[in-house]
């Protein structure tokens, strides 16, 4: 798939079959999001993947959107490494970037996965469940499977609205 | 470009043929990043195009890699607006996300691009130098042209490296 067909294509899914996600297709999402750019490229960026129903259904009850971790056959926790970081703010988007290759790979391998924010009001929690060391902050995690449909819409804002300024 | 391929060959690119960038270009570069996903869909994102060689020369006295911008045929200050915020870690890196589609775009194009996150801290004068709105809080700027050289190398940890664990 093109890369601006990928990026104009790619959509939350969070409705999947049952059909589990072959674990290369996993690590290529893993490899996907660690070529993501960082600041002095210090590659902030760790993962815990959770297939397992137990473990999924324990990090389900810690979301208002339990149904898709219930139902994705992969979850990823996307952590930030303290002891790598340099800067808050550029770190932060470091795993942004790292987060959106994931999707895109996802897309590109013809899966369908979302990105879930809304669990890291219980980050502390998911830590302790994934069993990480203390130095790992919680960014994020990112359900993925075989797409159920793919009529999902989205919009965005005409590109001229964005643009401030010209110089 | 195929996406996998995409991800894996964006360099950061640092030195720029003296071609112009066509208006176009750029503008696919800016929907490209708006299509990046974010929280509530707040598309928080804000840009500002600067190619005119004065303005790049003052842009340029406010980091260390003042060579880049001067050279680049295009700069783009992405730009969080502050009043569209819902929450500072997942705007963050909603600009990330979004940053890095900008970054594959131009790489799609066959362009070459570089994140400049050192000129962060003079965020204020480039807020005035470029004269946005009091809520535009600086991210980035993204340097584009025409890739001088492709023999960038850079290297990534191994994805098992960044497996934590795996249930």
């Amino acid at each position: 798939m093109d890369i601006l067909e990928g990026i104009y294509t790619r959509r939350s899914v969070r409705k999947y079959t049952g059909e589990p996600v072959d674990r290369p297709m996993v690590m290529e999402i893993l490899k996907a999001g660690s070529w993501a750019p960082s600041g002095l490229n210090n590659q902030p960026w760790r993962f815990v993947v959770a297939c397992d129903r137990g473990k999924r259904s324990e990090l389900a009850k810690l979301t208002r959107y339990s149904r898709i971790l219930e139902d994705a056959p992969v979850a990823i926790a996307v952590f930030l490494d303290r002891s790598a970081m340099y800067n808050e703010t550029k770190d932060h988007q470091a795993i942004g970037a790292c987060l959106q290759n994931m999707l895109l790979a996802a897309h590109a391998l013809g899966l369908g996965a979302v990105w879930l924010g809304e669990i890291l009001k219980n980050s502390t929690a998911v830590a302790r469940l994934l069993d990480v060391p203390e130095s790992m902050e919680l960014m994020a995690v990112v359900a993925v499977g075989h797409p159920a449909s793919r009529d999902q819409r989205s919009e965005r804002r005409e590109t001229g609205e964005l643009l401030l300024g010209e110089f």
